[in-house]
């Protein structure tokens, strides 16, 4: 009896961990995007450097990557914008992205990032422009540091302490009309004029603001982003065309799964799929001994099929987070054939993100 | 003959007269709009100050104009906003707007002028923002003050030198939707985004600036206007209700009238029409010569019916501009009986036009 009932768990766990990996490569083909793979390969032939990001597929596609390679073989510099709401509490999702920007930093990248409290703002999730200030001032700009990007090499700036940019959002906006702004942001995100202006404008300056004469005109940028951001920087690629800018090219990480479901994404507005980067040790135990895994229920039927690590959301932290190749490997393989118990698997886990750096410093 | 014929022109000059007394009526009644007559008569009571434009009907009407004038009796000061658009070279229009000015200033307002450059831009007015800037400080700035004002009580600024307008201008995007956008000004001046947040935003926020914290928080204010403008000061006040503000006033003034037909206004992209504060006064004297009268064509006909003063383009020039009572009703009685004709009218209004101010500055 509880072969069966086990075998049917096995069988569904393996169904969700195929649905993930057909949901990126159908969207990466969909979208005509590049694999990260190749040049992955690449620039560790080039540079000696390697990012265990793209050896797991985190980081999975690609698009006009190869101008960036370029630029770093040619030991120029290149510019890579990531821009940060304040409203939304960091958490290990983000961190994902803060080790992209870090590996693009180690190939030569200088960081912008700003941080977009009017977008938190227009879309109701501050009170106020000053309220998200404080938040990244308070908040977000001690962790993006803390995370390992050099000081030296990164351009934070709060984007209602820096106005210049709507001067340079408003030459974008001419060149957009609402209807095309509709057309890629759709209805719903469009409500207020100051979303309207914001998604079709400002949003664009921010990725094209590198190229402006002041941080030396026109230059190789790459966004990093999660899927659902392709299209805008497809709206980017076109208004740097207008502008005699160079269109930005972009790679595409997965998304951290929800620690209540491996297909969704893990976030920031749900505290239960989520461990913020400022989570207590206490927290970070239950969030992950909650967590879905990708064992088996009884201890036989997972000592006979083993688990899925794939869909497993709590092998996944390890998986996004940690560097040492050897130790995920092994877990992997004890956890797969069922030698490791979900048990033993968070006990390993909360011990490890416990420790990350960015917890280590509270 | 000449009897039939003259007399047709003069009826058909005293319909226009008509139709333009008719057009203010009609819109004052229709937007329930209060007269001026009875706060300027006020005002004199009370201040010892009048103006001409109120005398004449120029100021025709107002909305909570009563609240500055409690403001003036109380001996506080009390804002005006007056925006410009750098693409527009000032013309005589303007200038009945800038006596406007002269004279709220004389009754103790702060005057705050913004300089649009964006507006201009958005719209395509001008190529870039930095030809809006240019523009400003080249001409409308030195024009601005040549005309009366008192350096210091107006704060002249230029919007994109200026932006932390932008700032303020998202908290009022917030209140604002498309839609409401939409049926405000109509689909065609928002087809960019730039344009739904400059009208949407932007200009409501220049209207309630002086009552932000810096300027010494919610305070009276009242906005002149052309009739044409109205919906835009109704946009405001219902914002300024949401925001806490004080709900701004209006005065409302007429239009000064085309050189080539007097129920047109005259309008900045139509020389043809208007006189530039930077006109020389050979083209003064060619587009004076050159403007539509109320005199009657024949010389008999015009001694016989004698002229419609209110439908002359020329007349109105003197009726806009010259602040002498006592002049203007001596041409006004000759004109209209006749005894003096069209060119004999239009030779001192040339004389009196060149010796403007702004002209004898040159």
């Amino acid at each position: 009896m509880y072969n069966t009932n086990s075998k049917k768990e096995y069988l569904e766990k393996k169904k969700i961990a195929k649905e993930l990996e057909n949901y990126y490569r159908k969207k990466r083909k969909e979208l005509n995007l590049a694999s990260f793979e190749r040049c992955a390969k690449y620039l560790e032939e080039v540079t000696g450097k390697k990012s265990y990001l793209a050896d797991r597929g985190i980081i999975f596609a690609q698009h006009d990557f190869e101008k960036v390679i370029a630029e770093i073989i040619l030991g120029k510099s290149f510019a890579v914008v990531s821009g940060f709401n304040p409203s939304s509490p960091f958490h290990l999702g983000h961190k994902v992205l803060f080790d992209v920007l870090v590996y693009l930093q180690s190939l030569g990248g200088e960081i912008f990032i700003p941080i977009t409290n009017e977008e938190s703002y227009v879309d109701g999730k501050t009170e106020s422009l000053e309220q998200g200030i404080n938040l990244a001032h308070k908040l977000l700009i001690p962790q993006i540091f803390s995370l390992g990007l050099d000081k030296e090499k990164t351009k934070v700036f709060i984007e209602s302490e820096y106005p210049q940019i709507y001067n340079f959002a408003f030459r974008i906006s001419k060149l957009m009309t609402y209807e095309y702004a509709k057309m890629v942001f759709g209805n719903d995100s469009l409500v207020n004029v100051g979303q309207i202006f914001y998604r079709g404008a400002v949003q664009v300056a921010q990725i094209l603001l590198p190229q402006l004469p002041k941080y030396g005109g026109p230059k190789i940028t790459v966004i990093p982003v999660g899927i659902d951001q392709h299209p805008y920087i497809l709206l980017a690629r076109d208004v740097a065309k207008k502008l005699g800018m160079i269109p930005p090219a972009e790679i595409i990480f997965k998304f951290q799964p929800s620690l209540k479901n491996p297909s969704e994404k893990m976030s920031g507005s749900k505290p239960e799929t989520a461990i913020y980067l400022t989570d207590e040790p206490a927290i970070i135990k239950k969030r992950i001994s909650g967590g879905f895994t990708g064992a088996i229920s009884s201890l036989d039927g997972h000592r006979k099929f083993g688990a899925v690590p794939e869909a497993c959301s709590v092998f996944n932290l390890l998986r996004f987070h940690c560097k040492d190749n050897g130790f995920v490997d092994t877990v992997y393989k004890k956890y797969k054939k069922g030698q490791m118990t979900a048990e033993e698997l968070k006990q390993i886990t909360i011990d490890f993100i416990s420790k990350l750096k960015i917890y280590g410093n509270q």
